[in-house]
């Protein structure tokens, strides 16, 4: 049980607090379901990058997936070692391509044969042989497994599988391309082993297609998609989900690379917020908190659920909305909840904000993002200071 | 005409372009609507709280309507003098209440009857008397006017006609309260003038039964709404505006504040983004630039509609999505437009993102946050320096 109120009075609210315990965890839990198999867990950096949490993660032995020369800039920083860095993403620019080729990280994963042109280019320029993997869209039918929300088809990722092999063969006679590995990533959230099952033996075919053409890959990239739980969802089982993905590798020498990030952090996190007062409009109750949608995005972006508590009360509920100061009538934690009498000063707790919380924080209307905190072995330090009103103006000031 | 290719070669993209004249020409107009009756046009900081803007519309004259203390801190930076700063929004933490009253700004505008308890009780320990203003909710029936989209029943803000008048009793009894204003908005992007009349009817017969009861009110804040054109919005003329306002004034000797946000910068922006590569999914194209959510956020969370333009090409048009980096199919800026072919490095222009764009921007995916430049008389000149890497870690590297 974290006491979260000590942690409010020490640090201030709002606050997101990690317990890296958690983390540990699941780490060890997926690391564990692959085992049998070479296995790299490149934890998704965009869930929540703080430079404590990958660092944390790259003791226990995990790489990173990046989608920026930032994010590959915080897991060098991180103590992540380059081997271990994958370079992801739809658009990356010149200067990021040629910065990830300098630091010789491990792969650049392209999502299209413009950019691999681009790659190739700047390879050359600098001399040196890129190592890359593709991601490919295995286009299962979304009719079949309505649950993949984004659909496979007329999305901005990947390429289709011919497409994919025809820029393999590219890569494979070009003096400044090494294709290395093989990408796909079907949706996050996964609710159902069978389409991931489907997925991996699409991919897993291709491998075998170009392995008769002598094209060697060495790295099976599954991407992520293991989900965790904010309201009643299902979720997959680590073991079975490694299990589902190593059934269809028989007869391939494959290093599996897992992109996990939501499943690695998400649950592991929480976001702090006191009430300010209540007031009711028109028979509608609201709970106005110091927090907003500035500090977590994901109710008004995604409308997403996460559960909440009024910390150390109970009884006497009634349905109300929790709210933040920001003018916008967007700016809610929870909508037609069941809450106690709440006073000012009470800590409002919000669950499951570890994962696209802090690293989708803002500065709108003036405020200055929370502090961050992290649990190690019961004891609390602070991983990232609260901005202050200086730290806002810095860059707009010497230009006044 | 304005060169934007020259902007983005020189100051490097992504990059928010303001032209200053337009602003000046804004506030001109709307200041001059409002002749033959005192008023304070109030710019609304949380559209665009760059210091230099604000400091612009601070040499014009204007106010600042503030929704946090870092907003009032902006303004006062701005060269914004005191008495022309209003603080407003649903929610203040009690040390924003105690610097507003020490800064001894403008008024305090209040939304509920807790706050104004907490406000009275700050008053007291310090022992000033705060001036304060009341949004009232004037509960204009919504299904006459369905185009005020959030409706005025059963949102956060505000209070309804009888509160306010016991708040308005209450506080010209209290010895730390000064009741000197009164507040209304009745939505963003206002399109019709008969909704905003009747609800400056409404909120004007207030201020006349409470001259009844000897509480004499000096302010008049009409809050925003007036609109621009994105697409082929009906928009209302400050002037039309104005005298909707001011005809329900008669024999009542108030000051109008107005709060403009978007009409006052919304125009006068451009968000500059360059092409890292086309790509074509399942015959879908897209064209994939260096700009993303994380730097303008409208079209992912409001599904905000802007006009975009490749700079300086144009014919054989084709249908496709502009979209950015980020690794979310939410992340684009528009969908399904009419195209020409477009190469590496050409520009795309995004409209009318001078209000709600910087302001909303994060640093998701470890993206640092673009550079503002101003144009002022033809010349440019930078009033936010882009971020670095180092920036975005400062807070966190001296905690790892």
């Amino acid at each position: 049980m974290i006491d979260f109120r000590a942690l409010a009075d020490k640090y201030g609210t709002p606050l997101y607090v990690y317990d890296f315990n958690h983390i540990t965890e699941r780490y060890e839990q997926l690391k564990k379901a692959f085992t049998g198999r070479k296995s790299l867990i490149a934890y998704a950096v965009k869930a929540n990058s703080n430079l404590s949490v990958v660092s944390h993660l790259a003791d226990l032995g995990a790489g990173a997936d990046c989608v920026s020369i930032g994010e590959v800039q915080r897991a060098l920083m991180s103590g992540v070692p380059k081997y271990r860095i994958i370079f992801s993403g739809v658009g990356k620019r010149d200067d990021e391509i040629e910065e990830a080729l300098k630091a010789d990280i491990l792969l650049l994963n392209l999502e299209s044969e413009a950019e691999m042109s681009r790659v190739e280019t700047i390879a050359e320029r600098l001399g040196v042989r890129a190592r890359i993997s593709i991601r490919v869209n295995p286009n299962i039918d979304p009719k079949t497994h309505p649950y993949i929300s984004t659909g496979l088809h007329e999305n901005k990722f990947g390429v289709d599988i011919e497409t994919a092999k025809r820029m393999y063969i590219h890569a494979n006679n070009s003096e400044h391309l090494e294709p290395v590995g093989i990408h796909f990533h079907i949706g996050s959230q996964l609710t159902e082993l069978e389409p991931i099952r489907e997925a991996s033996m699409i991919v897993a075919d291709l491998v075998r297609s170009l392995l008769a053409i002598r094209i060697e890959l060495k790295f099976f990239d599954v991407g992520g998609g293991l989900g965790i739980v904010y309201d009643d969802e299902t979720t997959i089982e680590p073991y079975d989900y490694a299990q589902a993905i190593l059934g269809t590798l028989h007869g391939l020498d494959l290093t599996v690379i897992c992109e996990p990030g939501r499943f690695m952090v998400g649950d592991a996190g929480w976001f702090l917020t006191r009430v300010l007062y209540e007031k009711v409009n028109e028979g509608k109750r609201f709970v106005i908190v110091d927090g907003a949608m500035n500090d977590l995005l994901r109710p008004s972006l995604y409308n997403a659920w996460h559960k909440v508590e009024v910390f150390g009360k109970s009884g006497n509920e009634s349905e109300a909305d929790i709210v933040g100061p920001v003018c916008e009538s967007g700016d809610f934690f929870a909508k037609d909840r069941p809450l106690p009498p709440t006073e000012h000063d009470d800590l409002v707790v919000v669950h499951s904000a570890g994962a696209y919380g802090f690293v989708m924080a803002s500065n709108y209307n003036t405020r200055p993002r929370p502090a961050e905190v992290a649990l190690v072995e019961g004891r609390d330090r602070c991983i990232r200071q609260r901005e202050t009103f200086e730290d806002l103006v810095r860059l707009e000031k010497m230009c006044l």
